[in-house]
């Protein structure tokens, strides 16, 4: 296992160029040196990259995972034999995971690197840790910035939080690219069924519902997708889908996929008005977008990994995956190394902001500034050997009276 | 001509459902009345519907191009015996340009409605109109909206500016599906050529580029795209395009199309690296792309309409559409009025909440308010048959505790 | 007028290389001298590269137009002025066409090149051209074909006849590419409505209906397929497009195009179900597959070129492009000339093949012999610069017992 | 093992309906009682589903597997546990393979069911086979009736042998829609890396190569292409792929996937000249289309589940997946049910054929009855619900004269 860990970082870590050319370049100066910093993300073979790369900076590092289901142990084993103090394992109950994430905090760390809001929740409403001295945070997904933004408009956040989500280069390219490519992984890998032909409802088209629905139509299916803003329905159905509630769409759809990062999104009577048959899986953060709870509660045994079958009352078999937990993380490796190098990279910068402009932040959430965000763009562009224009003197915009102005 | 112009502004109007359902609404209690509207918009089919409208809601109606090349005579004559008074026709000199626009202003318009920029600008900074009290205007584009910015900076505005062009329900359906489509149409109409196979140059891969890019692709193309900004290129290469500079894909491009909105994007050296037979032609707001004046100033012939062939020194034959004016309105009719629909709901309710709202709005440039694109979006849902899901106590979002909030 | 068709002849003739290609090459020999050519094709520009080229290869060339409404006049008026018998004019009474293609015949040609078999079906049964001499022909359509397969079952063919149809470099990227792109562009002209979002009823999935419904999909329209053949019908399953019934397609298409050869295929009762506004064309070579007679039948006015509104008794506005006749060709400049270079460099291959091989050659429908296909696409390929490999001897097929055989 | 492998039978088929259906309808009348069959087939549990359905239907059912590595085992030992003779398990030697084979022909089977050849082959050439009662064979792929050709043409075979590959409702969608999911699930599985932005390289544009082309743009990657046929070449160019020599695609590529059934197409000066961090693989039936001998003959170490790291001579590293054999059966699961049933349909139908036809079959290769394959289609249009059209009295084919004959 060990061994199969190190296999996988170095798999990743070739395959992260932009992370670990930045890591090489600090390497020397040490620039964390003296910081604790306390990371709760996915423990995956990408992450191990970040983690190890912290360490080699100067940090001390502390981790534990994201979700109490989707620690990869290999890579576990793999980072505390590197020196991490790692609290994590695959498949926990819910208070291992909470004794994990206390870990981490009684290492007292200065910064927290989060992913869905559970380390930065406990770290201001645990009493335990209320008196922690945190210079500042970042955050990974969606889901925990909708929480830090409900806590700062009452005013209780206690440093400042940077939304490494919100960078563009986070923002479009894990959400839309990262999760369309692995939830087509994770669903092949749990159902091993056709896509073409295939009508696939797709609830939400934010950025991951973009992303995921783009990709079935690559794969042949007939995507049928639900919203409940109409700007985004509109651009759906512009985009050639079929858009309806998920009460109509239920009743006809072959394979269901939640992205809304809301809940009850697929609730107990669209579960009942489903085709025998059926397949329903979330990729948002949490599990509360499927009526899961209702659907373990019928007669049920897994067919294949990470597929449970539900009989239902009314007799049809809906196949739930990974118990309603991501998908994409479970029921296969999550996003490829070359997305999460972008998103650690942002995670990377945005610590070292922090680092240094800690006492000039309030404590309010931060969006990544702007030059962190084109860097990485920049960086990235690069290591695929991609060549682009720059706007010089002769690349004008057009002032009003029809005349040249400076970009 | 008349007739003519009587059939498409009745083609264009069944095709504008939630506009003419609007107007049919409002039009018992003339909302509109004792106001005079200038419009400097293209006169098209789509935009008849608009100002036929107008007048119905009572305003008093005046209106010139906002091109001086794109004016479609069978419309504007038509416009004229419907008791709009109308200050446009087909390809119009500098000066009889100029001349329109003051004579629209002369009017005293009380609200503007504005496209690229200019009947703002000369209401702005012509001496003979600066005593004018306009109480707003709107704008539809992005090109106006940098003029406006740059005024508002200096602080020169003399009066509130809706940004039409920022809703969403415009910014992202005009701008991509609108001039994907109408891109599409004009270069197929300009140069009869396949498109399967062809190597097409996009430089710029914002929302117009997007648009483009696609359908271009949706027709067999080969896609190369050229950008300043290293986030867009790095989406137009993750979506499976070539991201090369300018000149680098000048020499192999088959085809250009300009959208960027910036200028001397494919200049004088670029062209003559150009393969003899290429295909230029620009679908941004200003003929300031392309460098058609070098191209213009050698052996010229039209060889089709809309379509010069421009012998270089070097004896490569290149093919400019439309002398680089926008491609997508002058060789063919410029977005379906479906898309148009869009644009103009959005400019009839930020009119409408001028009229409400001036004596608080202040000098600046302003978003359109959030509940009207909403409601654009809502509308065309409907006119569409589409029906979505609402957001209910049912749905809720996710709270710190794991617990539901409202949405 | 003749100014116009000499700029088309030259703008498709720079974009038909392969033809003009062959036609340099073989010039100077003059292969048809003493040979007179019947032709019976769409009367386009690049057609006239076909003709003008026969004329340069020696042949005496006669020609008339496959359909009575597509030819255009300036080409007509260019190749006469070039010393080419050309009897054909847009719009034509069903006499007039009837005298045009008895005109050629006339003319006593050695080899017909037809399209649509009109001309030889004449010849076959017009006893006034009984005895004509003829040594052989070629048929450019599936919809020819049918009719001379049909004869030839009966034992009625009076001379070989090759099915340039047939050919893969014909039929594969006339029939897919062609139409695809040209049923686009005459759609467009004729409606200049939106494709993103509308359902478009595509009636048949051979090479046709493949071509159409993929390009309607890149331009974001939800495609629905009808098919009478089950495997088709799987096929257009499988690449993600909804299969139903024209009974039930019918009651839900915004725009209709039928693609498969047969008659009959949208019939009266259909008409009727449709929605109000709902647009039907066709692009199949016959105007029998869609009940245009009872549509034109109704209160009829034209909207738009080549679009009538036909409202039926149930109220409802239905509206017809060009008649129920080749939309692609009629409404828009059908083929783009790359396309139909491979099509005429088969005709022309192929008048050469029997040229030399009539005396060898049944009274039989031939396919165009493999090594002509070959070299069509090999041609091709050359005229834009791209390779391919060869195979060699390292290149081999796999043996029974594992080893390798010469490919 | 035993029960994975139930459960994995369970799941396929309840997802071969079509064939399961047939076997449900037939199982009564046992027209398979006091046949053997010799299967040799990939052992997957799509297979089982067939093989227990034989055996249902009266048939004594002997099998071992058509390659050496992409045995199942829990499949394997669940068809021991049914009663069915199997000779098969994962990774074997040549020798047990060739041994198996043996086994599989000393139960006398009077028709044999293939894939790839190796079972008919060795009952042609192993003298101890060679007086054996066969009355007939299928086979399932290209390549195995490349072998049956090369037979036929010498005049040896001494059976005949249904073409089961070609019939349509088998090539299309095993070959296109089956091969191009199970190459992206495979290829996922192995690498983990990013498809969007990859240069992915596809040797080959015949029916495997299409349906591969066509997934992996679907993913975002940018296709080359690579033939040695100039159509086949001319329609990827068509279809918007780049196009280009092996040799050229080489210096360029991310990932090649060869999918052309003949041998050394990616050769060790191609291997030499690849980029460092390349991935090569092949989806084509025999592990003779990469130069994997070479690649395997230099330091070498597994560094993910089917996934060789081969350091050259030049200090590049390329990694090979499932040792250039075919990589979508080892690297993943193989072809989705639906698309087996499909298959399994045609040879269930195809040996029934054989039973009843046999006496009147010559030694050759037979091509699948017509009516078998529609059969095939409309079972499977039918347990998708999907209605098509009919041809009726009023679907007709157009008459030499213009009008109607029954089609």
């Amino acid at each position: 296992m060990y061994d199969t860990g190190n296999l996988s970082y170095n798999w990743a870590k070739s395959h992260m160029q932009i992370l670990t050319h930045s890591i090489d370049v600090l390497k020397e100066s040490k620039p964390l040196k003296g910081i604790t910093l306390g990371f709760c993300l996915q423990i995956t073979k990408e992450t191990s990259v970040l983690l190890i790369g912290a360490k080699e900076l100067g940090a001390k590092v502390v981790a534990c995972s994201g979700n109490p289901l989707t620690t990869q142990d290999s890579i576990a084993a793999f980072l505390a034999s590197k020196g991490i103090e790692i609290f994590a394992w695959s498949n926990q109950t819910k208070s291992e995971y909470d004794w994990c994430q206390s870990k981490v905090l009684s290492c007292k760390p200065d910064i927290i690197i989060d992913d869905g809001g559970d380390l930065n929740t406990k770290a201001h409403f645990d009493r335990r840790f209320q008196s922690l001295k945190i210079i500042g945070a970042t955050e990974e997904t969606t889901t925990g910035l909708t929480r830090y933004y409900s806590m700062q408009k009452k005013g209780k956040l206690r440093y400042p939080i940077i939304a490494v989500n919100n960078a563009k280069t986070k923002m479009i390219f894990d959400n839309k690219y990262g999760t369309g490519q692995s939830t087509i992984a994770g669903y092949l890998r749990a159902m091993n069924l056709l896509f073409a032909s295939k009508r696939i409802v797709v609830c939400g088209y934010g950025w991951l519902g973009k992303g995921v629905a783009q990709k079935c139509a690559g794969m042949g299916s007939k995507v049928i997708v639900t919203e409940v803003d109409p700007i985004k329905a509109l651009e759906a159905h512009m985009d050639g889908f079929n858009v309806m509630p998920i009460s109509q769409a239920a009743k006809i759809g072959d394979v269901f996929i939640t992205c809304t990062g809301m809940r009850d999104v697929v609730q107990k009577q669209h579960l009942l008005s489903m085709k025998n048959g059926a397949i329903v899986g979330n990729v948002g953060h949490f599990d509360v977008e499927i009526d899961s709870k209702f659907l373990l509660n019928q007669v049920v045994r897994q067919v294949r990994p990470n597929l449970d079958e539900c009989v239902l009352s009314n007799g049809k078999k809906i196949y739930l995956i990974s118990k309603g937990r991501v998908a994409n993380l479970i029921a296969s490796e999550g996003h490829p190394p070359e997305i999460m190098a972008l998103s650690f990279s942002n995670q990377l910068y945005s610590v070292l902001y922090i680092l240094k402009n800690h006492k000039k932040m309030q404590n309010l959430v931060y969006d990544v500034p702007k030059q962190i965000d084109n860097q990485v763009a920049t960086d990235t562009l690069n290591s695929m050997n991609v060549k682009i224009d720059n706007l010089s003197k002769n690349r004008l915009h057009i002032k009003p009276d029809g005349k040249s102005v400076k970009a």
